[in-house]
């Protein structure tokens, strides 16, 4: 199905899908790197991302692990809006820091026919030790003309 | 600690404190039933839950998720506001229903000293199977005079 | 591909397909009972699952959470060794009772053409609370005549 | 506790207390490095360890991750035989190779006075793409005369 080292997508068509498939959301994320099979993604944090006392809060985390699993994925398989998340571990370790956005550091470790699998670092901007990791699980639509 | 056979707070009190501590998002959930160890809650679906073709989001299952299993813990430890999620894990199983809300039954597995372990399965509003799992962790802030 | 109410094997003839397909383990595991997306099943356990102490060892665990949610997924969709796990998270609640077997209770939550998803909770034989949880994800081969 | 950038016990070590604490299996592993919140083991694969078809089990791959987060959090916080695996999710991604023996790296992603928390990652030996990826959650036990 696809040439798993080369790009199929680069950081400005992923954005481009992005913002079709995910309207909503599309403004609260940055693709900062596109790599083959790596992905560095910023999330700007607003508002609506936090809790009291200003810590983002874990569905944000969520959202952006989610979103650069997605977009690690896409870089290798192009562009199918359909591909959906089956399954996800996170472990949240670290507050993360008032008033800095979030970075995601996706890889994708896995891009098999049915499922791709990444690991997912998320950092506050600036700071060396991470505040959560996430596995994702995506499952890829079948090729219509496969 | 807490005596695990009964509850430290009936579903007034835990909407009354979830109001308080979440302010931003307490409208969004509505406390059904609350029994030891284990809680039924709704998510009132709306617009800013869902994801184009009017299905509901994946940060918003994980989000409904989560404060049911914190409330699920609260109601047995009493109202501990920096109780924190150190683990979920969670699986998308079936696309949400489009134009009804989310129902979540959490149940409290485990309440340790210092962590809590829930059960919590989400459900599109009148439909017998589910649409996601959850596995949630939670960190219990030690007592101040134990 | 398959009527998701009806059972398609017995225990017996699971037990003779586990014996088969996992010869070298398939003495330690016996199937109690097997309902539609349900089975109980129990992990004979010996001096090679124990750690010092008496307790029962994590890989045993995680053993009987697998076989546990395999036989689930077999007796919907028939005899299938293909089957193959593609993920699990465990929480590890209690220790383990020294001395008694671990009995197991798995939900199939999902059967679709490609996944299976199960929870399984685990019990030290005669305890009320479960000492783990195991959600478990299948894949499932694809029907050759499909 | 701990001051987080230095060793508390080198491969030696290590190997000589897991050789006390886990008799039965230390035989089944070997250290090859220790570096600060950085482990890399091999796992010996026997017969044991094997399904038929001579790929190695999933109970195996578990033992291999959950011993390599273990030795992680040892190597910085010294001798505690009673940290305990809390929880584990593992994603099964590509079948190991037969005749080979596994290969695990572990990073410890956080250590904290409770918790520790790992991402590893499974090789057969003498490939560059993973066979599984685990993220594991040990509980340190509490200091005597803290």
């Amino acid at each position: 199905m696809t040439d798993r080292g080369e790009l199929q997508m680069d950081a400005p068509q992923l954005a481009a899908f992005m913002r079709e498939a995910f309207q909503q959301v599309a403004d609260d994320f940055v693709i900062l790197e596109v790599k083959p099979n790596e992905v560095t993604m910023q999330m700007v944090i607003t508002e609506k991302h936090l809790r009291p006392g200003g810590t983002v809060s874990g569905p944000s985390m969520f959202a952006l692990a989610d979103v650069s699993a997605y977009i690690a994925t896409l870089a290798m398989i192009g562009p199918k809006a359909l591909a959906v998340t089956t399954s996800c571990a996170m472990d949240f370790m670290r507050k993360p820091r008032a008033g800095v956005d979030l970075i995601a550091r996706a890889k994708l470790l896995k891009l098999g026919r049915q499922l791709s699998v990444s690991h997912v670092l998320l950092y506050s901007e600036g700071q060396a030790e991470p505040v959560a990791q996430a596995t994702m699980t995506y499952a890829i639509p079948p090729e219509k003309n496969g």
